[in-house]
């Protein structure tokens, strides 16, 4: 087993044990921002045939040449073609046909002349501008084609997406499965937060935060409660997470006389593959490989914030991973950090910092104490400054790179344009 | 009714007739997302009492003075204090009590001594270095104290919001009600996506385009159908969405003579306020509010890019503030065009654009055919290329503001640090 990796090692580590998962059917109107797992081909041609982009009359260009308001020419309107409609016959020469929007252009015809250059006549119509070659006809097949390569395996599937399926009649579309995550926590101090926290007992927050970030990347969070300081309790409740693809344990990993959690992990099958990471909050991470069936095994340290975010820097990228996207890693941007920070080197540091916009340039103002206890400074920032390894540290005016966990910082309160 | 307002006239005007829904009180677990609409004031105090950060020994730090691991302190270990229990009798001086991560400080210790600093002793314990003042001791309190406002109204939960929470023992909060938004197309020459397509028809595509953009931001869709092309089978449909905060119609509000959805809306008491923006693709967009509810109605243009884009700028944002959203606008990013755009002046133009990040800066290259049918063309982008109103046009090179569409754009495939 391996210790003392850096926060890079330690993710190329997980990310090479990582599957990604296989894929399922489902109901397109439920696949939003899922990853499709097949190519999308399409069965069909889209507009089926040349057809009117507009509300007007369907004419043969050559017998409007030179039509203007102050010479119109006047033809029969001979037919109608609604939208969803076909027209009875071909447009003969010196013939116009009512046209709507969307509806098929008649053989013969060659344009459409939009209704507000015409007198709108419904047994004749007097045209008063000469049409160009194909004015306001949408060629067959302008969007797509049979057999055309409209979206391809491994894309995220967006709303317009969805809709060029239903244009496609793709009721129905494969993606990528989400991931199961069981969520263990223990320690005999820990109680649900619907019961009474007293005499030194405190709620379970861990399992709340890690299913809620579980939710926020629709991965799939089963909570196995809370596991008694026993081996034997922490055992059945682990044994009831082993049909999922994750296995995340918010009870230390750790060397305390309490934490079994280390002698149960290889009890069921856990090969555990490195442990520790150079990092600040979070040293105590360990991972880990169960054989044969491949689940992998988080062990999180136990401090709320330790917790949050090695499940950010580990967990939720290979999360993602399985569940088939390319860019499983949070956004980063470039910020100017607004107070001093120091450190000692040897660990990155992971620092919460509050983010604000000054014209073109971000701000980035520390949250104030950085105790891997206070869960409350993790929702006084927005992102986490990156503090490197062999840095210690850095001054207030330099720049940063700060990674941004509340996806909310790039909407705007005003239009932007 | 006003016509032909710029986009900024017409967002401001149905901002201003757009209302924040009021609360409904929801399960934790479910609030992932969603907008506080209470302050959060905490009740409890955490942690509870001065404990532990560390496992190790509690001492009095007087009893250790000088001690080194060449000059080690020898204490009687006088009793434990497991995580969760609490001390046995005050610590008297020249005592050690085992003690564990979490587990309240005994009365008379102020210090408490890692474990790797002695030789983890059980009757008696070698002390080999003296601890500062406090040393590896939480402050009760230092999360948060009984009244401390924790989390303001109108705040968007994260995952850390909902840790916060269970450790305040909340698992019930208040957050802004979802819109339900009816959607009603028409057309006869439209079908469900899972019925034959031929002789003309179409899918409905446009309807399933907007249930995504709906889900995609949380809003409730409640999907109409399809209604005929006669006056009484659209009031029909459209009475039957009059319970919804919002209603939108994809059926064109538009002058031709087959649109009948403009007399049926005034026939159920809507008042339209405004029709047609200076904008392409989405022209012929109307707004009104149906009175007295205050229902908001949206007439969208039928082309399916007019559909998207439309609901993007204009509807998407009310259905924000509804939420409770501050920040109601997609992101807006600086960007390179890649090639010439050419328009008249007289309209904003949404220009769909594909996105390429090139070092620092972002390229935006043009999606291609800008037909607004073409819905295939939304896909090949992530964002939309804002072109003024007054511009003719933006020549290759020049900076211009693109609005993200595509949030994974932000995501990274590699770690960005």
């Amino acid at each position: 087993m391996r210790q003392g990796l850096t926060v890079a090692e330690a993710q190329e580590a997980i990310l090479a044990e990582t599957p990604r998962l296989g894929a399922e059917t489902i109901s397109a109107s439920d696949a939003a921002g899922r990853v499709l797992a097949e190519a999308v081909v399409s069965a069909r041609r889209h507009p089926p045939a040349d057809c009117s982009a507009m509300d007007g009359y369907a004419v043969r260009r050559e017998d409007l040449l030179g039509a203007t308001a102050d010479a119109p020419r006047s033809l029969p309107v001979v037919y109608e073609v609604p939208a969803g409609g076909q027209a009875a016959r071909p447009l003969e020469a010196g013939e116009a046909a009512r046209i709507f929007t969307g509806a098929p252009l008649p053989p013969g015809a060659d344009a459409v002349v939009m209704q507000e250059n015409t007198d709108q006549g419904t047994e004749r119509v007097e045209i008063r501008k000469e049409p160009t070659p194909r004015d306001n006809v949408r060629d067959g097949g302008e969007d797509f084609e049979i057999g055309d390569r409209l979206i391809d395996e491994g894309v995220v599937l967006g709303a317009a997406h969805l809709g060029v399926l239903a244009s496609l009649g793709r009721t129905i579309v494969s993606v990528h499965q989400r991931p199961r995550v069981a969520i263990l926590s223990g320690g005999d101090e820990l109680v649900e937060p619907d019961r009474p926290a007293d005499g030194g007992r405190i709620v379970s927050s861990n399992s709340y935060t890690l299913a809620a970030q579980c939710r926020e990347i629709d991965a799939d969070p089963v909570y196995l409660g809370i596991a008694e300081d026993t081996p034997e309790a922490i055992e059945s409740r682990m044994r009831a997470g082993l049909g999922a693809d994750v296995l995340v344990s918010s009870a230390g990993v750790s060397v305390g006389d309490h934490d079994h959690v280390r002698d149960v992990l290889e009890k069921v099958g856990c090969r555990l593959r490195f442990w520790g990471v150079k990092m600040k909050p979070g040293f105590p991470l360990a991972f880990g490989v169960i054989e044969p069936t491949g689940q992998l095994v988080f062990g999180l340290p136990g401090n709320p914030v330790s917790t949050a975010v090695t499940f950010e820097e580990f967990v939720r990228p290979a999360l993602r991973k399985m569940m088939g996207h390319r860019a499983v890693h949070r956004p980063v941007v470039r910020a100017t950090l607004t107070d001093d920070y120091k450190k000692k080197p040897g660990r990155l540091h992971f620092v919460r910092v509050n983010l604000e916009r000054e014209g073109d340039r971000v701000l980035a103002h520390l949250t104030g104490n950085q105790s891997s206890g206070v869960l409350t400074s993790m929702i006084r920032g927005q992102g986490l400054a990156v503090v490197s390894l062999e840095s210690d540290g850095v001054s207030a005016g330099a720049e940063i790179d700060v990674q941004i966990l509340d996806g909310t910082f790039f909407d705007r309160a005003e239009r932007g344009f």
